[in-house]
């Protein structure tokens, strides 16, 4: 079987898969992030436009506009300037992760690195950081939990680069690396969502809850894709993780060769099997937090989302 | 003369020189970024306390609770995380720079860039700039001027490495470069202050001003130490600004070989003396916007602080 068979996968920013009642409101993402960059300075506003409008599969915002609308949340357009914080923090650490990978393809173009050079590159992903603030700022309580997120995020960055550094990428430090790098973030779009649409404390928690698991298989499966993927599907470099010490795979032998490893693990097929029921099992942990939630679009597409998660091919 | 037989100089970080009302809130502010920046992932929190017991100047949280207690502000100390926002903007945008300007030396110490290398100096970076936003979280509307002048700072050292890279480093741009780059974020520091301590309308338009021309000022200085001074004096790598085609003397010749500009400019000595007359005139607008103040400690600080701007040797 290759993956490439059976998988769905994951639409790109079009909202036609979205319940009608959130669409607007995730079409109004794409809208606000277009317009927070704008700028005066051109080259920050056409590497920011050029990274945004390559797509991505905007997963995030998905999360924070359904999480609104599963706990009753009557204006989703409200919770928009949101979706777009969470998105733009993403983004932000792909342009800044791309100088540090001398990643030369992202969402299918060349990165913001390979056109502009690493100095404006360094620049537009410090700009979309303080768009994120920008755009936050009228949500007073809730920043906290959003900067909390990117604290992580930058955490888990630096503790990757850092157990690359010393030969220390051991499984428990990959966990550790995932549950900071994606899956807070993760945490928090579903935990803002929440919060936005005023759902009960038993609500708020079994988003964020849902949102972390999903954060760490979508990771997970980011790093089996990273090896069984090619670059033009993938739209991003394939093979960088591995090349470069780190991901799923570099947990079987910490200390090994790349190549041998890169070798071994290819052939064996173990660690790509057992990636993907990990990632399985994080969707189905995160699922059953959806019992705290009453029936409703929102929530079956939530469970449509962590499904695709797992089964997606880019 | 030698300018450096006249001056006097800012003090570091001490604060015997502040009024008593400020002195153990300027303290906090110390104490707060230390505290702020602590991290289980060590690479982060030593960088960043590298980089912020090296000391600097600490001119703009000095800005910002003299502001405060200028208008009357009655606790100095509710201040504190602002000040140390505003500063934290600062140190990682300077984190930021010495990676794209290959700076070595600064504050007197390696950079960050030149200690942990190019990945972790802007995974540093990006930790500080969480961190502002970390420290603002609970200040709900006052996140905005700082999200803003966060912005302006980014826009222009983008227009200023544009400006480099374009040969069109004219005046005019010399100009909104520096406003964008440095003076925003001082008159952030002053409006900051001036809201906080519940100063009138009247006052914090002052207040706003004061800092931006106060910062206008400082970068000319700046500018003209860069070629005058000496790295040890500097703390930092002097006469990096000429070198890389920038900085205030860049304007006589903006597309002169920059070996030539850098011997025309030390030798004739012209740049210099009109640009610290520049810096002299914006202090004095400064000055004359403290007038809507009453006489206080605080404002004979404030304007103490905008000449010692002029008059510093680093």
């Amino acid at each position: 079987m290759t993956i490439h068979d059976t998988a769905r996968s994951l639409p790109a920013t079009g909202s036609q898969d979205l319940p009608e009642v959130v669409r607007a409101a995730f079409e109004r993402v794409e809208s606000l992030m277009d317009e927070v960059v704008d700028s005066d300075v051109v080259v920050l506003r056409d590497a920011s436009r050029h990274i945004l409008s390559a797509g991505g599969k905007r997963v995030r915002p998905r999360l924070v506009l359904l999480a609104f609308a599963a706990v009753g949340g009557e204006n989703p357009m409200m919770a928009a300037p949101v979706a777009a914080a969470v998105e733009l923090v993403h983004t932000a650490s792909v342009v800044h992760d791309d100088i540090n990978d001398h990643g030369v393809v992202r969402r299918g173009r060349p990165s913001v690195n390979a056109i502009w050079g690493r100095t404006f590159a360094l620049l537009t992903g410090d700009f979309l950081f303080t768009k994120v603030y920008e755009l936050m700022a009228p949500f007073k309580d809730l920043n906290v939990i959003l900067a909390d997120a990117t604290v992580a995020l930058v955490e888990g960055e630096t503790l990757q680069a850092s157990a690359v550094k010393d030969n220390n990428f051991t499984r428990e430090v990959y966990y550790k690396i995932i549950a900071l790098k994606t899956a807070a973030l993760f945490r928090s779009a579903g935990e803002l969502g929440a919060r936005l649409g005023d759902g009960s404390d038993e609500q708020i928690q079994a988003l964020a809850n849902f949102g972390f698991n999903v954060g760490l298989a979508f990771q997970i499966v980011d790093d089996v894709l990273d090896l069984t993927g090619d670059t033009e599907q993938l739209g991003k470099t394939a093979g960088i993780d591995l090349e470069q010490g780190r991901g799923y795979a570099a947990t079987y032998e910490p200390d090994a060769a790349v190549t041998a490893l890169k070798e071994r693990v290819l052939k064996g097929g173990d660690a790509i099997g057992e990636a993907r029921e990990q990632a399985q099992g994080f969707v189905d942990m995160a699922v059953a937090e959806l019992d705290a939630l009453p029936a409703s679009e929102a929530k079956d597409a939530l469970i449509g989302l962590a499904h695709l998660i797992v089964e997606r091919t880019f």
